[in-house]
């Protein structure tokens, strides 16, 4: 049943289809547009197709960049030695927040997931064996998520490794900066009891 | 602090501008839109525009639709002598999802709300009432939202119709259809109880 006028119906229906938007938020996205100035919502469809248009991913890190190559892979203030591994883009910006790591990174654009039919040609794993095959790396730092799907990305990719000696690293596991002991979970725990460390 | 180039933080805002809409949503939305293929993307950016192109009020029931008049207002199958005020375009959809209501509508775009700064002027008060004097309307149901605006709102437009000598009503209060009493509050308790009907 559509009681909207076609191209409303359109609009819903674009909103219905971005992930964790169901009907009804879908409706008021696009009465919200409706009630745009003309000029603002025409800038919203552009910002679409400006972003689809420069936007690709950089040459050497695959990050997301306007430019051939994004302004870490590009700056000579970052240790090209070492290289960060992510799964997505927003994983980069996770950890520039922190401003503490001065390397650069490498994005696969997924992880290894067999049950969504997600092999390793699927990622960008090929990159980062044929930049770390071409540049003077010494360490990488396995920053994939830890779930089980991270977890086996980080294995399959640091076996794949092995060939080349170099370093190759995990984030370390542990309770939260902040948290409560009492809410962690057993398997956190027994991480931050495995992984602890010297205090003098 | 932006790590993303500057064409995909731009999509990040426009998303991040629509309602309910946070700033890590509009970035999932943002790399959602990315990874869509160019056309997808293009015909996204122009469902926006179409639908802000396209998409005006019935001339007379204030309703969106792309023609002139809405197809409830052109139907000769509707009761053009009942009138239901609804406050949002949404609203519509919900009494003809009912299948019950013949009638035609009254969209008003708002409610009164003082403390919005939304005053009679700035909602379709005036249209209704050009409509109720030039047509031959016998009822007006009044079927704005059961909150303090939508009643209020009822109230005063209510008031603005006594002159015309119609039958001006208001939707039932009452437990709702499938529900607990356990569960329903009691404002809503006691207005089932005042609004009880003869079963026999």
């Amino acid at each position: 049943m559509s009681f909207f006028p076609a191209s409303l119906e359109t609009l819903i229906d674009k909103f219905a289809s971005l992930p964790g938007i169901g009907r009804k938020s879908a409706q008021r996205l696009a009465f919200h547009v409706l009630a745009l100035p003309d000029e603002e919502a025409r800038s919203f469809a552009d910002a679409i197709v400006d972003a689809k248009t420069h936007v690709h991913t950089c040459r050497i890190c695959q990050n997301l960049t306007e430019d051939e190559i994004c302004s870490i892979c590009a700056s000579d203030r970052r240790d090209k030695g070492t290289i960060c591994v992510v799964s997505e883009p927003r994983d980069v910006l996770s950890i520039e927040r922190g401003r503490e790591y001065n390397g650069t990174y490498h994005v696969l654009h997924g992880v290894l997931s067999p049950m969504n039919h997600v092999g390793p040609d699927d990622i960008r794993i090929k990159e980062l064996l044929n930049r770390i095959a071409s540049e003077d790396v010494e360490e990488v730092i396995m920053a994939t998520n830890p779930d089980t799907e991270g977890e086996a990305t980080a294995m399959y990719i640091s076996r794949l490794l092995k060939p080349f000696q170099l370093k190759v690293t995990r984030l370390a596991y542990g309770i939260p900066v902040g948290s409560n002991l009492e809410f962690a979970d057993d398997a956190t725990l027994n991480r931050a009891i495995e992984g602890r460390t010297e205090m003098f």
